[in-house]
């Protein structure tokens, strides 16, 4: 199927994805004295005497924000705020129809981190939380930091958190099929931007053996000079011998490899290299490090990819909505690792007695894994202190 | 009745008057790939190579932002964002149950001027337009004429300009009844805010015999030492014999009292000063400057208020939704005094053959204004060449 000539008339046909609808009726006199003046300066009042109020008076302990400044949309990259909007409209749909979490795009033209930052610090009244999307390594963590510390309200960059819960799903369910235990096993990540980053920060939290990290020079080793503030941190908890090299060096004898990387950067003969019963999870999309086929006839044990056209689809909308879903219902005040873990683990519990090398993964239309990613991530965010009801 | 208790019932029990809905189906995995990945990277690339399509492919062309810091919140005051948002909530609400314009709160946690508008600019991309509310005096007119230069969408502050297109479309009916032409009348605004400012700046365009506004300290005349340059500016334009004095000074022999400002501020002696045939349209909210059954003993012969349980009574919603349903229909790059005024004249001849002494402006649940108002907005952007398509 022609999915862009498919899109493109779908988008030109609706006029944009989403709609801002009236929840309260306005067909009387009295109905506009109650929703708008002079009823509505009563909720007004009794937010401003107690600020907590707001969640019962007005959209927020539902509403979301999708934010966006345009500078890593798919694999388009910097196309800027405007292009960037019917990804974002798309985004706020999958939200709504996979989680009934209301999400609203705020795509920002500015490319100045402090920017957004200061923006969404302003916008924080109107949203239970924050999604961030598309933004470009490193501004992304810049920006998720500062507004972490900043916001009372959870953030959480799906390009990152998102990708990492699933991926993390899968590599635990690929676990239970090689019987190889995590602090045995070593992983290569490929990619060391927003979702390499987060994978490794989760695969660590987990206890993982050994994990290394590549980004397009290498083995990050802690004898690199050329590492920026992110790598030099992932230099500091990742690579135990302190290995040097080229990604094909890091791949010899590993047990996973993830790929959130480039299309083709991984040959045969690598996963060749592999120790047995390699998982191989080349992600980059639409054409992933390597293909599946020939990572199978290298002797790949399990592989998964960013496509739906292939088995094991590591898609984020397995995540995204549930983790939401539960963070907004205990109204979080942040979504931690701790939340994040227990969703990977729910998201690989969920696919139950199916589990098997071509499934490790609930598939997207399965009906049941959103409510048990968004239960754990309730009962994790009630665990760790940040539930505030 | 009491709307303060109904509407704290009904806010709680809505939780939020407006919802975010999806329009593209996610029933299946096609979908899927037609409303995100991969088929959205095509609308994506498409508004990337023409800026324009932005409106063909988004939300964009349907949808404003009602943008409030919450400094001037209905006659609440500075009562912040959060306890803001129920009453832009509900702005949400009318513009889209009146004029079918989907409407989303922004409202911003800053009381700096410069912030918002360099907020609002950064969040141009998705938003049609937009309307900014509740804003202090005078930072309202230094963020909405900052905006106006900035933006390529219309901007409409519609404590200004909602007020006074409404409150024109009541002089203009008024003046039909008492026979007297606008250019041989003189008029006087008590209040120099936002709604002030605005209502001189259209009676002035329109020809107006002679205007004297007052604030708390009297008649603005170009002798005083202590105005503000908005104030300044309407003394320039304003005022042709340079009058000093008090508000009651400034009543004697006037056609038309207009009130902006505070409760019980005019004694029936003012009104009694006036001219035969005085129009009194006394609109603080929900206490007149003078209360309508003091203002008719003393001799007015046509009285509006802000109330909805007085007749006559001027109320924005008459006016914003078609605003913007005009202006949005033609693309207008701005909402300019023509097209102000073309809305006036259209809401003063909605009313038609009921037009009476407690008739002057149609009902919020009339039939036909608002399209009349859009028509005519349209009308005026087109022949004022702010028409985009």
């Amino acid at each position: 199927m022609d999915y862009n000539q498919l899109s493109l008339e779908m988008h030109e046909k609706l006029v944009g994805k989403i709609a801002v609808i009236s929840k309260a009726p306005v067909k009387t006199k009295e109905d506009l004295s109650i929703a708008y003046t002079p009823g509505v300066a009563e909720p007004c009042k009794r937010i401003e005497a107690n600020p907590e109020d707001v969640y019962r008076y007005t959209a927020k302990s539902n509403l979301i924000a999708v934010v966006s400044n345009g500078t890593a949309v798919l694999g388009l990259g910097n196309i800027g705020a405007a292009a960037s909007i019917p990804v974002m409209e798309g985004k706020c749909v999958l939200f709504k129809e996979f989680g009934n979490v209301e999400a609203f795009p705020i795509c920002l033209d500015t490319q100045d981190p402090d920017e957004v930052v200061r923006i969404v610090k302003a916008m924080e009244p109107v949203f239970g939380g924050i999604n961030l999307e598309d933004i470009a390594a490193p501004a992304c963590f810049e920006i998720e930091e500062k507004l972490k510390k900043m916001l009372n309200i959870p953030v959480f960059h799906d390009d990152q958190h998102g990708t990492a819960i699933v991926t993390v799903a899968a590599v635990v369910n690929a676990l239970k099929l090689t019987g190889k235990k995590i602090s045995d096993i070593t992983a290569v990540i490929n990619g060391s931007g927003a979702a390499g980053n987060s994978i490794a920060g989760m695969l660590t939290e987990m206890g993982i053996g050994d994990l290394l990290m590549c980004d397009r020079k290498g083995i990050i080793s802690r004898n690199r000079q050329d590492l920026d503030p992110y790598k030099k941190k992932l230099s500091l908890t990742t690579n135990k011998a302190n290995l040097e090299g080229a990604l094909a060096d890091a791949m010899k004898g590993a047990d996973i490899f993830i790929g959130v990387s480039a299309p083709g950067v991984v040959t045969k003969d690598m996963v060749r290299s592999m120790n047995d019963k390699a998982i191989v999870l080349p992600m980059a999309n639409p054409i992933p490090e390597i293909m599946p086929e020939e990572a199978r006839e290298a002797g790949a044990y399990i592989i998964g990819t960013g496509r739906s056209d292939f088995p094991n689809q590591v898609n984020n909308v397995l995540a995204f909505p549930g983790v939401f879903r539960g963070a907004l219902d205990v109204r979080a005040s942040d979504i931690n690792e701790a939340m994040k873990i227990a969703a990977a683990k729910a998201l690989a519990d969920a696919v139950g007695d199916k589990l098997s090398v071509d499934m490790i993964l609930p598939l997207a239309f399965d009906t049941g894994y959103m409510e048990q990613v968004a239960q754990a991530v309730k009962q994790a965010a009630i665990e760790s202190g940040v539930a505030r009801i």
